[in-house]
C-alpha cells in the first residue's frame, strides 16, 4: 500500500528549508524544537523522495554571518545537494524577520530601508542563480499597514513597481535565466498587506517594465484566509500564463495563517487543485510551504513532510480515476461542460445580432427549466475522492 | 447644522433605481414594501440633492414587457429626468434574477444562455447610451459555481473574455462614448464567483482585446466580504488608472452581502475611502448601491438615501480638516510618508549597487530602532473622524 | 457498491419538507423550481430509505389557510405518513417569512407581534404533538438587529426567556411529551442574531424556568459561518446533555448560509462529526437541513437528498474502520488520549498540593520535549477518510 | 480640549503589564523593542491616569526565577504600587508561552502537564490575593487542537471542569475573596480553542461545582475574530450576571488576533459597547488588553496606552449625549424600544390563549406594514458618534 503513494524526484516535490526547520515559535509561545541543520534537511527530504529544497537567504546563512562563514555554509550545502541529487529550483529573500523590516522592505516608508531590502535581495539572487534556481519568489509580508494614514498605497505601489523593475534590470544585465514569482497574502503579519490576492498580484505585474519576467507564487492558505477558492485563483493564474510557482499547504478557513501540511484543511479544494494542476499539465515544482505541528517533535516533522507528498499522490490518483470514469464524462456532458468549452459566438458579432434564435425567438422559459445536473456531478467527484467507486 | 451636510448635484451623488426600490425580499423572507415607481424615485432623489440615477434594464422595464410598453416607460422616465435635471451616468444589465441565468450569463455552461445574455446586454447598452450614460457596469453575479466540477474556470474565463470583447466590438462599431466597469464580488449568490476581487478584475481586463475600454466598479461590501481593505483596493484601482465607477455602501465584516447605507458598517474604512477619493481628485459619480433596511417603511428608504449622502459629506469635511492640520502634517513626516513618495533609487541600479551605505555600511540596528510613530498619526485621524480636534 | 451505502429507516435519517421543497429563490434570483407537494416529498423520501420528515407550520399548511383547508391538508398528509411508515420526529414554526416578522418573533419590538408569534407557535405545537413529534425546534432567525440602537439585547433576552417559559408552561399544562431544541445562528437574515452559537444557546437555556425541557438544535453551516469547529460545538452540547436534535448540511467557510447537501463543504469536519455522533451513541434523528442546488431540476433534488444519506453512511463506515484499526489505537496512546480520559487529580487538592513531583520537582524541560505525535494520528485519520488503508 | 478626555483613577482604567511591555515579536518577526521594567510601567501608567495594572505570573516574575529573586521582585513591585497608588484588581496565569504547554494546560493530554498547570496557577493565585486582586482571569489559549483526533473534546471538558472545580476548592479553603473570569477565544494559537466564545464559556460555567464563583472575561477582538457582535455578547454576559471582567481592544474583522488599541478597528461596536457598559452601570475595571504597534518605539507604547483611555472617554461623552437627546428618545419610542422593555404576556398564558386579538383577530397585514424606523435611529447614533449634533 505505502508503495502506491511513495514519491520519486520525478514528482517534483520540493520543500522550503524553513518548513521542516520551523522551530515552533508562535505569537503566544516559544520555540518547541531545536534548530535543524539545513544539510540534515536536504538529506532527509532526499531520502523521502523529494526533488529539491528552497530557501530564504537567512534560512541557509544566518543573518549577520561573515563572508567566510557564508562561503563555508554554501560549500557544505552544495556538497549535500550534490551528494543527494537534490535541486534548488527556487529561492527567496527574508524581508520580514529582522526588526529593520518592521514597516516593510520594498515599500518601507524609510528610503534607506528600501535600499537595503533591494541590496539584500540582489545578493541572494546571485546565490540562487549560483545554486541553479530558475525562479525567485518575492513575498512582501510586511508591505502593508495597520492604520489608514501609515501608508499611501499609491506611493507604495510606485515603490513596489520601482523595486521589481530594478530587480528585472539586474537579472537582465547579469544575463540570469531567472523569473520572479510574487506571492500574495491578505494580512498577517500586517493588518492589511499590499497585493492581497492572486488577482491583485496579477494586475500589478501588468504595470511593470518587464511583465513577462514576472508571475505569481500563490499559497493555498493565503487565498483561503480571504475566503477565496484556491483552485479558482490558480485557474486564473494559469489562464493568464502566470503560474510560475506555487505553495501547497493546508488551512482551515478564515483565521490566522495555519500552514498545515498539504491535505489538511479544505480537502475538497485540495482535490480540485490537484485535478486542475494535473489536467493543465502544470510542469513546475509541487512546492510545500507548511509548518509541522509545534506540538510534535522531529517525528512529526518528517511524518508531515512525507504526508504532504503522500496526500498529493493520493489525490492525483483519485483525480485520474475521476477523469477516466465514463459516467463522469457523461455527467460532464449532462452539465454542458462541453458547451462551455465552445465559443459563444464563433460566427462573430453581426451573426449574433442577426440570430433571432438568440434573443427574439429564444424560449427563455424552456432554457430556465433545464437542469444543470450539478448535484450528480459533484457526488461523482465525492465518490472518487472518498474512493467508493 | 443640517445645511452643512446637505448635498447638491455638484457633489455627483447617484443611486441605483434598485436601491430605494428594493422591496425587502431576502433568502428567508418576502417583500416588506410595495414596488416603487421609478419616476417617483427620480423625483424624490432629485429633491434630496442627488445628481442622478442608474438602473438595470429590468429595474426600469419589467422583464417581458412588449415594445410598446417599453417605449412608454422610457418616454415617461425621460420626462422625469428632464423635469428634475437628473442624469443617468451609468446603466447595467440584470443577468441574475430570472431563472434562465441560474448558471450565469456570459459564462453559463449553456451556449444559448450565453448568447441570450449578450443580446440582453447589448439591448440595454443602446438604451443606456440613449439616456446619456458614459459608463456601463457589468456585475457577473452568477458567473461562478458551488462545486468544483461544475465550471472549468479556464474555459469560463475564455467565455468571459469573448463576451467583453464582443461588447467592445459593439460599442466601437456603434461609435458609442461608453466605457465598461466590471464589478467584482467573491461569493453570493454563487458559492464562488469568478473575478472575486478588484485585483482579479483588474488582471482579467489586461487580457481583453481593448483593455483601455474596461475598468472596475468596486463595491465597498464586496471587498469587505473577503476581509479586504476597501480603500487599499480602490487605491490599486486608481493607481492602475482603472477606477471607472464605484459602489458605496456599508458592510459589517465577512458575512452575507448587507448593502447597508454608506457610513454604516466599517466607519474607519469609510473615512479613509473618502480621504482617498478626495485626495486623488476622483471625478466620477459617488454612486450608492445599498438596500434600505427591510424593517422600515418608505420613511426609512428616503431617510437612508439622504444619510448616504450626509455621511459622505461629513467624512469629506473631516478628511479635509485632517489634511489641513499642521500637527497631522508633522506627524506624517514623523512617519516618513514624505520619504515613501520619493524614489528608492532615482540614481539607478548601478548607483545603488555601488552605494556602500545602502548595504555594506548600513547601520541595521539603528534603522531597526527608529519609531515609525504610527500610533500618534492614527490617533490624530481618529480625533478628526470623531470631531474632537 | 451502491448497496453498501443505501439507507434504511433504522438509520434515522430525516428531512425537512422545506429542504427538498425549496424552490430556489435567493437574494438575487427568483424561484427556479415549482412548488413540491408535501405528500410527494414523503413518498419519495420514504422510497429513498428515510425515516421521516419534519416541517414548519407554513411548509405544510400555507399561511392564511382556512380551518377547513387545514384539516384537509393534515388528513392527506397523515395518510401519506401512514402509507409509507414515515415518522414526524420534529416540527417547528416559521417566524421569519411573513413581513410581520421583519423585526423578529419572540423578541420583536412590537408587543403584539410577539404575542402573535407565541400563538402561532403554540398552534403548531398542537399539530406537532398530534403527528407524533417529540422535539420542537425553535430557530429565531429574525431575533436580532442590524444597528446598535434597534435592539436592547438585555430586554430582548428577557422577552426570549419569557417566550420559552410560556411555551414550557403550555407543554407542561397540556401534558405533552415534547422537548424544545433551540437553533443558533450568527447572522443572516439579520445582521446579528441573538443566541448566535451553540454556546450562547446552551448558556441561555440555563436561565429558563424549566432548563431540562430545553436543548439545542445545532446546524453544521451555522456554526461554520462563525468559523467555529462544528464537531467541537456538538461535543460541548453532548457534554452538557443538551444535544436534542441536529441539522446536518454543508458549508464552505464564512459566508452566506449555503445549506449544501451533507458531505459538501468541510469534509474533514463531516468525518469527525460522524465519528463523534457514532462514538457517543447519539440516538436521535440524523436530520438534514439543506437546499438542493437551484441550478438543478428535481433530478438534483432527489439526487442530493439520496447523497446526504449516502455520505453519512460512507463516513460512518470510515469512522468505524478508523476506530477499529490497531495502529490508530496505538497512535491514540502515543498522543496520550488515554491520559486525557483520566482525572488530573483523582486524589484531590491536598494530594496535588503535597505532590512535589507535580511542581517543585517537575522536569519541565523533559515534559516540554515530548512529542505529541499528532501529525501521525491525523494522517491515519486522513488515510481512513480517503479509504487508502 | 485634551483635558476633556484625560482620565483619572476613578475611571477605573487598567492595563496588563504584558500590553505596554509587549516587545513586538510576531509569527514572522523578532522583537522590535527592549524589555520594559514592570515598575516603569506602573509609574508611567499612573502618570497617565490609570487606576491599576494586571499581570500574568511570568510578566512580573520571569519563568524559572528563584524564590529569592521572586521575593525581591514582588517587594519592589509592591513598593511601586504603594508609591503610585496603583491597584492590582486582577491577575492571571501564563499557561501558553513555555513549550511545556504546547498542548494546553488544564486540558493537555499529558496528565502531569495538567497537574503542573494547576500548581502554577495556584501559586499565582496566592500572589494575586496578596496584591489585592479580586478577580482571577483564566485564558486557556492552548486548550484546543488543530486536528480532530488530537483531542477528545468531551474528555477535555471533563478535565477543564475538574481544574476549575479544584481551583474553586482552593480559593474556598483559603478563604480568599476572589472570583474567576474565564476568557474565551475561538482560535490562535490553536486551530480551534475550547470555549471559543462568550456563550460557550457561560454555558460551561453552569456545569461547575461552584458556578457563582465563575464568570467571563470577554475580549473585544476575540469575539470579533468569530465575526460576532461584541456588544451583543457583553449584553448576554451582563444579562447572565457573569460579566466579571473584560478586555478592551481593537480588531479589524476576522483574521489573526490584532490587539490594537481600544477605538481602533470597529468603531461603531466600540461606541455601542461603551453605551452598554455605561447604561448598565458596569462597575468593574475598564481593562485594556492590547499590543502597541510593533512598528513604533516607546513613544508609540505610551501614546497608544493614553489613547485607549482617551477613546473610551470620548465615546462615553458621545453615548451620554445620545441618551440625553430628546430626538433620540422620541426615535427610540418610534422604534418601540419601550415596548420591548414590557412583558409580552404579563397576564400569563391563559390570558394570552384567550386573547383573540393576539391571533384570531390580529391584523397581520397592518402589523407587517408598520415601519420600525431603524434607519433614522441609527443615523442619530451616527451623528452623535461623529459629533455633528
Amino acid at each position: 500500500m505505502s508503495e502506491r503513494f511513495t514519491p520519486t524526484p520525478e514528482d517534483r516535490f520540493t520543500f522550503g528549508l524553513w518548513t521542516v526547520g520551523w522551530r515552533g515559535n508562535d505569537p503566544f509561545g516559544e520555540a518547541t524544537r531545536p534548530a535543524l541543520d539545513p544539510v540534515e534537511s536536504v538529506e532527509r527530504l532526499a531520502a523521502l523522495g523529494a526533488h529539491g529544497v528552497t530557501f530564504h537567504d537567512d534560512d541557509l546563512i544566518p543573518f549577520g554571518s561573515t563572508e567566510t562563514e557564508r562561503a563555508a555554509i554554501v560549500k557544505r550545502f552544495r556538497a549535500a545537494l550534490d551528494a543527494t541529487g537534490m535541486k534548488v529550483p527556487m529561492a527567496t529573500t527574508n524581508l520580514f524577520t529582522h526588526p529593520v523590516f518592521k514597516d516593510g522592505g520594498f515599500t518601507a516608508n524609510d528610503r534607506d530601508v528600501r535600499r537595503y531590502a533591494l541590496r539584500k535581495t540582489i545578493r541572494n539572487i546571485d546565490l540562487a542563480v549560483e545554486l541553479g534556481a530558475k525562479t525567485y519568489v518575492a513575498w512582501g509580508g510586511r508591505e502593508g499597514a495597520e492604520s489608514g494614514g501609515a501608508k499611501d498605497v499609491r506611493d507604495a505601489l510606485d515603490r513596489m513597481k520601482e523595486a521589481f523593475d530594478l530587480l528585472g534590470d539586474y537579472v537582465t544585465e547579469q544575463g540570469y535565466d531567472l523569473r520572479f514569482a510574487i506571492e500574495p497574502k491578505p494580512n498577517e503579519p500586517r493588518g492589511d498587506i499590499l497585493l492581497p490576492t492572486i488577482g491583485h498580484a496579477l494586475a500589478f505585474i501588468e504595470r511593470l517594465e518587464r511583465p513577462d519576467m514576472f508571475g505569481v507564487n500563490p499559497e493555498t492558505g493565503h487565498e483561503q484566509m480571504a475566503g477565496l477558492n484556491f483552485p479558482h485563483g490558480i485557474a486564473q493564474a494559469l489562464w493568464s500564463g502566470k503560474l510560475f510557482h506555487l505553495d501547497l499547504n493546508g488551512q482551515s478557513g478564515i483565521k490566522y495563517d495555519q500552514d498545515m501540511r498539504f491535505g489538511a484543511g479544505d480537502l475538497r479544494q485540495a482535490f480540485w487543485l490537484v485535478d486542475l494542476l494535473e489536467s493543465a499539465g502544470y510542469a513546475g515544482s509541487r512546492h510545500f510551504d507548511f509548518k509541522p505541528a509545534r506540538t510534535d517533535g522531529f517525528d512529526g516533522v518528517w511524518e508531515s513532510a512525507k504526508n504532504c507528498m503522500r496526500n498529493y499522490l493520493i489525490l492525483q490518483e483519485r483525480s485520474a480515476a475521476f477523469r477516466a470514469d465514463s459516467e463522469v464524462q457523461e455527467a460532464l456532458r449532462a452539465s454542458r461542460l462541453d458547451q462551455l468549452a465552445q465559443p459563444t459566438a464563433a460566427d462573430g458579432l453581426s451573426a449574433l445580432l442577426a440570430d433571432r434564435a438568440s434573443f427574439e425567438d429564444f424560449d427563455v422559459a424552456e432554457a430556465a427549466g433545464r437542469s444543470m445536473a450539478f448535484e450528480r456531478l459533484d457526488q461523482l467527484a465525492m465518490d472518487h475522492l472518498l474512493g467508493v467507486r
